[in-house]
């Protein structure tokens, strides 16, 4: 029998970082454990206590989560050897959580007895119309996260006046039902989580791993960050940039954060189509990496992996 | 008799960015109003019920102030007009202040007769070693901002037991006595803040104007958006990233934050050195503009303004 792996995700328990950690480990083999912080995450990937992480990285209607950023950014000097090894995508579907008995009468929706409801600040945003059309007569309490809500909502059986705002794994794992599916104003709010391990842990335990040939560029993408000389030759930034373009790279995304070492100076992260290989293989990637090396100050390869964004959900 | 000039800041009365206003606005004519958003600011410069309004852009520890970005990226359509006229910086220093009658006995710092502290939570963690070594007994109460601590703090003349962690500015606006300067662990916290108005309101009532010449470059920064279409040419962002180095200019910070047009679409902000002058008068940022024109597929020029860091204090 093999043994038990384990993985870090940033909980609690049913959080949308569960889910994309259900969705990229589903063997038996592997144990999920929930972390409180995403610092936790990677502190546990760092010490070798989990084989793997996983974090969210971008919301699509919210932006960058600077927090995976700035760990990835390793001002601690703590992280230096985590890198990206996958990346999942979770559709936010928040939907009304509560017991069974509190089902409204009729498909039609009347809700008036529900008297209270309790989610995460950024839920009650995300769910404007469908709060504002069937729950202006409720109270609504703000809890730590949405899987918090469904929790709490469970924790007290015979009360069929309090519901949650939360998502269906949030429901499943609370044993309560799901009184109405999908009530976000936007369909199309997605989070994108990555995977992480460390450098130098090179077990094979990922759904999607990629063989050293054939390459098709377009499957994977590649992270690096980098960062250029604070009072250096004008145009280092510029620079840095088109060594992608030289070698024909498409960059997908460009994020900047403070880097620590000094007021308004950054480090930058780039994604772009394609991926590393083993040094002696050449390839544009490891040409490109190679003529960022002469022109950053530092910059430091953080994963290639999988495009997953044709798996999304 | 000049008529009076109203300048929105993001309130309360005494935050940093009142701080920003003072210093940007210091004429008797002159009337500040805190707003409770920076949208709002944003709402008063565009309806012209304000000639200018102060907003944090970034801060030099916790980086961009996603809110402002997403104003400038104008995805509510409203903001369209609204252009950068001036920059600003704040040194976030930190102090507890109290009653007079609250001060430690003697300068060794003999704290413990202050058994409550208010504050905003961000605050608590940028004094963790002042906090740690002399106020590791004392209740903390988190508030919404370190200036309504120090009005919790006023409203009590008679409680010596109490203090709250504030700028010295929310001190002097709630009569209350600066009992410890500068307790921040980094002296290195910055605050950049953005003076904006509308491209139509050409009103002089900036400290800082630059007149058309002669023209020093170095002197200037410029802030423009743009975007990219998303499934367009491979290699367009760098395509728009190679315009300013053509042109031998100078990038001095990129950003990039969910465009609202589909998902994983960005809009990108560039910052560099240099100004856009009259349409007929060329120099290289018109030049790089007329270029960017030609490979984004929207792209929006959102002010010049003279470099301030030189007077930030």
């Amino acid at each position: 029998m093999e043994e038990e792996v384990y993985v870090a995700y940033l909980g609690p328990v049913a959080s949308y970082t569960h889910q994309a950690a259900l969705d990229s480990f589903t063997e038996p083999r592997f144990t999920l454990r929930p972390k409180t912080s995403i610092e936790d995450v990677f502190a546990a990937v760092a010490d070798g206590s989990a084989s793997r992480g996983v974090v969210p990285f971008e919301n699509s209607s919210n932006g960058s989560v600077v927090f995976t950023f700035d760990l990835f950014a390793n001002l601690s000097g703590k992280y230096g050897d985590i890198v990206v090894v996958n990346e999942a995508y979770v559709r936010v579907n928040h939907c009304v959580v509560g017991h069974p008995a509190a089902a409204p009468p009729s498909t039609g929706g009347d809700w008036s007895h529900i008297t209270k409801l309790y989610s995460h600040p950024q839920a009650w945003g995300q769910c404007k119309q469908f709060l504002g059309a069937h729950f202006k007569h409720a109270e609504k309490q703000d809890v730590s996260s949405t899987s918090r809500g469904a929790a709490l909502v469970a924790a007290n059986p015979a009360d069929t006046h309090t519901a949650a705002i939360s998502s269906a794994l949030a429901a499943k794992e609370n044993g309560l039902a799901v009184l109405a599916l999908n009530i976000q104003d936007s369909s199309e709010n997605t989070t994108r989580f990555l995977v992480i391990r460390r450098a130098s842990e090179t077990a094979s335990l990922d759904m999607r791993t990629f063989v050293d040939e054939p390459v098709e560029w377009d499957m994977y993408k590649t992270l690096v960050s980098f960062t250029v000389a604070q009072h250096g030759a004008p145009g280092a930034l510029a620079d840095c940039l088109a060594v992608f373009k030289k070698h024909k790279i498409t960059l997908t995304s460009i994020n900047s954060r403070p880097s620590g070492e000094g007021s308004w100076h950054y480090v930058f992260f780039v994604e772009f189509k394609g991926r590393k290989r083993a040094p002696n293989q050449g390839g544009p990637v490891n040409e490109a990496l190679q003529d960022l090396g002469a022109v950053a100050k530092d910059w430091r390869w953080l994963g290639s992996f999988e495009d997953a964004a044709k798996y999304a959900k």
